[in-house]
């Protein structure tokens, strides 16, 4: 007998996120009595790991499931259980979806593939199921999803064979981690479990039918107990919310790392503009990460060396770090790697040089770095006092103690240098290279963030000194939704260079002095104003690229020089039947710095900002730093001292350095067009962007791409 | 009672590599009973890992040491050893190397530290070691140093507590390790064997009073056996011994991959020129291994992996890689990544995908990257069928299988995989991301290459496919001592930027038009020969600076402005009291590209030759290519390929392109001058060197700081 559908109320995202991974009671439907079997390793995995929790599992055809009493069907069940997990066949689901949410069951977690990633029909039967499962009032999660783990009950719906181990029990640091990819996920899981690394907090999100990668970060970071967001990211289905989620984890200051994997090939992209091939989707992405302070990891030891430093609560009061070894060369491999990496390696005051002297052997480096020398092999506890006063200098802000092999006195010395943690808050990290490995996983699972490899320590240390240095900042963003709004004037597509400047200019960007005329004569009079040495270029939408035809004169000194090559490129222009032929006279601004400003927009996260150096170095160096809008003045300037050759805009050898105020103005100005104009192009750029003689900036060409959904044309006059 | 001294042989690096990692008896000088102790450990490691050879410990108190027969003297050691191990305290050190000169062994390691490395009384007793040493005959190992491991033998002439584990045995893939420090050296041995990587002969060099990194890495390629050589550097005594062994490590094609630490702080180097401050001695090393085709290794695990694709004998016909992966999230992050690196990750024909897809489930992916999906999990046949038949592809240099976790098939795996390389002679190269560990291991043995985080496999793969390209290229170079060679002319000190440019053209370096003068009349008669415009300088000994304080003038186009320009400039350094004021008149050439060809005296590796970028990019981009002389053509082909900007030489938006002979020329004219004259000066730089309008190079200002004692004096006219 089925029970009548029961109204339920929508559950915000931290509610979802509890529902998954803090379930008092699961229901498994479809659960196998085989627990090799991919529908029945989530009860399987959920007794071996002793899941504090309610099971019940459901299959209509047996008594018991694996000596649990089993329930003919999902209405049977007693209670009413947090979440459900469906592992019944692609066919099924949307059936089990129904009876879960006709029973009351808000979350479910869906295994079945055989959806959207296989083709055309799988995206229908996915979409038929997002709707069944609206309609039912149950959030999935999945499907083609690996399933969850909550470590700190011990809850396993999860059906992956990474599971199947004996080397760990699962730990829960309040570190949380979200994965697109189930596979890559569940060796993630493993690798950090195995290390003593507390990676509590599992989310596969699979096929993302309807909760998403963004939702579940939104949702561990409102959980109060989470202390940490690692994640590793194919695509965002959900560029809102996933700035809406980084923007929540930077005002709840909880660090977020992220791998991002899946750039789309760089060629495949025609380069319709600098922008548009500078601005690839990757770059978005870094730049998005950088916006809201995201650390991004390389690879997965990278993400996970994050996730070491992260999990603990110790933050960095400032980046003069102490390091005690037992070798002079681990310490000149270190202090080099510190320095390289931004951190200082002090030598320490006499006095404190003097304290540390007395508990080390008389050959002892008693600077910074600290070299305790082999003698540790035979006295452990001069390495726990070396490590306390370490901590306690006031000169330390953080202390790495850097061992290695000691398999002998692996158990001691970890007990020592656990015993130095806990006597201060400062971060102490150990760096335990070679060995048996085990001290890595006791350290960890103490607390003490530990490292096989030095220079990943180091990189992690200073991601941790940054995140601790940026703790403030950064925060309280408010997001704006994107509203494009289309005013009366100009078709975008009627949009040539002088259209386009006198476009910016109204949002506050300063343009170059420019008329457009059509006749020698009236070239010479518009010379009177824009003034000599004037520029002359033709002026149509023909042509592209107007200074490799020799349609551009440069240094016309006179109104004469002006009227003459105005008739000269009008000639020329006719002679090869090029029809719309006008002329822009501009003022001729002599500048050794050009910059770019540039826009796309992203057909996910709307329009990107992107400031890059100009000129050649456009081409050769592709440095440019990107940004989505709104903008602050911080914003910009990050975006410029991002820039790898920033130092140009300072005025260097005798250059004019870059007005601060000015550029701040004219990116704002800029960014504020792109949010009220950029859905209207696939992209626009200013180039160049002149530095003026007084440092102020001038924009003195722009090309504007129009969306258009036959393809862009290209629009340059 | 002592026997006389025996004529001794010199022995060829390659003879005293062997006595080291391949003594069949070993004398122990100073052995103790107690196996903890640092004199007791060598014995004990040497029993412990069962040693296939003698052992003759010398220990004038006792009749046994550890339960071997011990000897009163090393007189009384019967036959003739080939190894010494000194264990004494310092002090001692010396007597003991009479004594094993004495009994004619040739080659001695000695731990013993309270050398150099303690400071001046400490460099006092190392040379007299080192003269001691030379007269008995006695090559010595050390001190200072923690020993040497040749796992053929299971030879643990060594003390360093590392090897008190029982994780691993000693496995020798005869891949070499040198290290200049003893315990980071001993962690990295420690983590290699513990994960199966065969690295197998392991050389301590300690102080290097004798013995240095250089000659030890010699003999190891002189070895028939050796496959690669690993290397961890802090510093090269012996540069030209460096080079040697480098140059000869590529003529054996021996792949060399080497980390070096201790770079110098950047701060500490006055810039005196642009050149001096880039060429650091980091840049030197950087030059030199990129010239050697040493791979450099960023961190212990980079190094480790570049062993593990080294180690194994297969190199890579090409960069066309095929994956094999359980998942396509893991497909694609190694698609990616392989990419980036350089490698090609091309679609399977149709027909091989038929091939694949005959072994592989209906849902997986045959077009590579292969996803056998997580089908493998229940059938771990087909995971071996697909690798071989991606090895047998002809479309396939290279196999990548990615798999991981597998914790309760792990053994099956394995077996299957190392079975599947057997089938064929390309790299198969296995990443196994977490699981238990055990597999990297076994694999590794089996001379399979495995990894645990993909990305750094693809890092190895593409240092391997480097390499196997690069195989035949770069061998056979000439080393041609450096012999200095003073001409009669210029002292020096007497160089001014007139002066410094004929010196230059001399060797065949192309220089600007100019002529030096003292009047305004003398000053317009020049312009004449230089041609119109002209650019007017200060010529002066007491200015640095000329640009800063207004002493150029450019673009002048008559003579009249020519004298007016000289008169102003004169009074102008009358008037600031600057005593040596001449003027030099130069033809006004204007070029959009600026090189800077510079180079720098090192103190340790001579004349470095360093190619750069230009003007403002100089100073912003540090873009600059390094190498030591004699350089040849292709030298100066890499060094323009290696910058980073490279493209700017090309001829990008109507920019002239850089003439490629007229490079060529200049830098070997200029690397002339380097080798004869270098040991001149401290640094020599070329700035800027202009490319004309026909691409042609013109050396238009030049920089020569002399060498002096007394701390260089900047000769800038």
């Amino acid at each position: 007998m089925t029970q009548e559908p029961q109204p339920v109320e929508p559950l915000t995202p931290v509610q979802v996120v509890r529902h998954l991974l803090d379930a008092s009671s699961i229901v498994i439907v479809g659960a196998s009595d085989d627990p090799r079997k991919a529908s029945g390793r989530t009860l399987h995995y959920l007794s071996k790991y002793k899941y504090a929790g309610a099971v019940y599992p459901v299959n209509p055809r047996r008594e018991t499931v694996q000596g649990i009493p089993a329930y003919r069907s999902v209405a049977d069940v007693p209670g009413r259980p947090d979440l459900a997990v469906i592992v019944v066949p692609a066919a099924d689901v949307a059936d089990a979806v129904r009876d879960v949410g006709a029973r009351g069951i808000p979350v479910a977690v869906v295994f079945a593939s055989g959806f959207a990633e296989t083709g055309d029909d799988g995206e229908r039967a996915q979409q038929e199921l997002a709707a069944v499962a609206r309609k039912a009032g149950v959030r999935i999660l999945g499907p083609n999803c690996v399933g969850v783990v909550g470590a700190g009950r011990n809850l396993t719906a999860a059906f992956m064979t990474g599971l199947d181990q004996d080397r760990f029990d699962l730990v829960d640091d309040g570190l949380a981690f979200v994965t697109q990819s189930g596979a890559m996920g569940a060796f993630i899981l493993s690798m950090a479990q195995s290390s003593g690394l507390g990676l509590g907090r599992f989310v596969s999100t699979g096929n993302e039918a309807d909760l998403t990668l963004p939702q579940i970060i939104e949702g561990l970071v409102d959980d109060d107990t989470t202390t940490a967001v690692l994640g590793y990211v194919e695509g965002i289905r959900d560029p809102e919310g996933f700035r809406r989620a980084l923007s929540h984890a930077a005002e709840r200051r909880i660090p977020v790392a992220l791998m991002k994997v899946g750039r789309s090939a760089r060629g495949a992209l025609a380069a319709q503009s600098h922008t548009g091939s500078l601005v690839g989707s990757d770059a978005v992405y870094a730049g998005l990460f950088s916006q809201y302070g995201v650390h991004r990891a390389d690879d997965i030891d990278q993400l996970l060396d994050l996730g070491r430093v992260f999990a603990s609560p110790r933050r960095a009061g400032g980046p003069r770090l102490s390091i005690v070894t037992l070798s002079g060369g681990a310490g000149v491999l270190l202090t080099d790697a510190a320095e390289d990496a931004g951190l200082t390696v002090a030598p320490w005051t006499a006095d404190w040089q003097q304290r540390i002297a007395a508990v080390l052997p008389p050959f002892a480096s008693v600077t910074n770095p600290i070299d305790t020398t082999g003698a540790i092999a035979g006295d452990q506890n001069m390495l726990r006092d070396a490590a306390v006063l370490a901590l306690e200098n006031p000169d330390s802000d953080i202390v790495i103690v850097m061992i290695g092999n000691l398999d002998r006195e692996e158990e001691r010395v970890s007990e020592l240098l656990i015993e130095a943690a806990a006597t201060a808050d400062k971060p102490l990290v150990v760096v335990w290279v070679g060995g048996s490995g085990r001290p890595v996983a006791t350290l960890s699972r103490a607390g003490v963030p530990t490292f096989t490899e030095p220079l990943r320590a180091i990189r992690a240390v200073a991601a941790l000194v940054d995140w601790s240095a940026a703790h403030g900042a950064g925060t309280g963003r408010v997001h704006s939704r994107l509203s494009p709004r289309h005013e009366e004037a100009e078709s975008p597509a009627a949009l040539d260079e002088v259209a386009a400047k006198a476009l910016l200019s109204r949002f506050g960007v300063s343009t170059v002095r420019e008329v457009a005329v059509t006749t020698p004569r009236e070239a010479a009079d518009a010379a009177r104003f824009t003034g000599l040495p004037a520029v002359v270029k033709l002026l149509s939408r023909n042509v592209t690229h107007k200074s490799e035809h020799g349609f551009v004169r440069l240094g016309l000194d006179t109104e004469a020089e002006v009227s003459a090559a105005t008739e000269q490129i009008l000639a020329a222009a006719r002679a090869i039947g090029i029809e719309d032929r006008r002329i822009v006279v501009q003022a001729m601004l002599s500048s050794e710095t050009e910059l770019i400003l540039g826009m796309r927009h992203d057909p996910a996260f709307g329009p990107a900002i992107a400031l890059g150096l100009g000129g050649v170095l456009t081409e050769i160096a592709a440095d440019v730093a990107v940004r989505l809008p709104p903008l602050t003045a911080n914003d910009v300037a990050s975006m410029r001292a991002a820039l790898r050759n920033s130092a140009l805009l300072d005025g260097p050898r005798g250059r004019v350095a870059v007005d601060h105020d000015a550029l701040t103005r004219t990116v704002l100005a800029f960014a504020r067009f792109a949010e009220e104009r950029g859905s209207e192009f696939d992209s626009v750029e200013i180039n160049p962007l002149l530095v003026d003689a007084d440092g102020s900036l001038v924009a003195v060409d722009a090309l504007m791409i129009p969306s258009s959904p036959g393809g862009p044309t290209q629009e340059r006059a």
